[in-house]
């Protein structure tokens, strides 16, 4: 089981990819959107990001975790802040001794889409045809951190899932 | 108890500082840093500093935190990794029933020296002259640590530490 994280304060989107053994394609297993709200306090929120994730890791029995970096130049005060979240992520992983990996949106692109200036609905219809789906994951970033699952799975073939 | 600290990703400054009831004086009851090494994976990085915090916590039964608030302008970069440390560090204390306040350099400044443009010298020597310390506090970041402390202090009046 591999969990997909798009990062976020607001909200953190998280989708769980699997292969099974001899299998070549990937499902997708369960996903959705940690959301926090802007009026509670920071450390509350983080709290509430790693209570939520810690549960998920647990129901599903996460054994890596891939999380697409943050890529930010215009705004750091809103970059530095999703980098709390994040690092309460990467906290999430070690405590419970799964490896964390980060994948860049050039990586991801250039993986699922193979072209790295690949349009964000190019990227979600390819995520759709790698998971075998029909219809859009229609949760808030449920498709960009199924992205970075894929991504990490097709970069490691012999990964089970 | 009131544990003050200087983020960081290296190097975690910290200070527990406290006023006993009817004291005007605060005194340092204890200080250190936090070290992490630039080798290790990211997560595991955050998982020391997030078991050493929690250690320092229960060791001294902090009951505040106060965090000096990162101001970055030239390297992101940098600024984002610290900020996934800052993340954790909130954590912990959310995760031990603490509030965490933040206090910018600025505002630290003209607690402690009455003056925004003060040098980082002038800061340290007030951390003495508060503390009461005859000598430097010779432990990287541990004076800053310590001026988040007492900046949290002097600001609620009425905390015993």
């Amino acid at each position: 089981m591999i969990l997909g994280i798009d990062p976020g304060l607001a909200n953190v989107g998280w989708a769980v990819v699997a292969r099974d053994r001899g299998e070549t394609e990937a499902k997708l297993v369960d996903w959705g959107c940690i959301e926090s709200k802007s009026g509670e306090r920071m450390e509350k929120r983080l709290c509430l990001i790693y209570e939520a994730l810690e549960k998920i890791i647990d129901k599903f029995g996460v054994k890596e975790m891939a999380v697409e970096s943050l890529f930010f130049a215009r705004n750091v005060k809103s970059a530095m802040k999703v980098s709390e979240a994040l690092g309460v992520i990467k906290l999430c992983g070690a405590k419970k001794g799964i490896e964390v990996f980060d994948y860049t949106p050039l990586q991801i692109k250039m993986t699922l889409v193979g072209y790295g200036q690949a349009e964000k609905e190019q990227v979600e219809l390819m995520v759709r045809h790698f998971l075998g789906l029909e219809e859009k994951i229609e949760v808030t970033h449920g498709s960009d951190a199924a992205a970075a699952a894929l991504t990490h799975l097709f970069t490691n073939r012999d990964l089970l899932g």
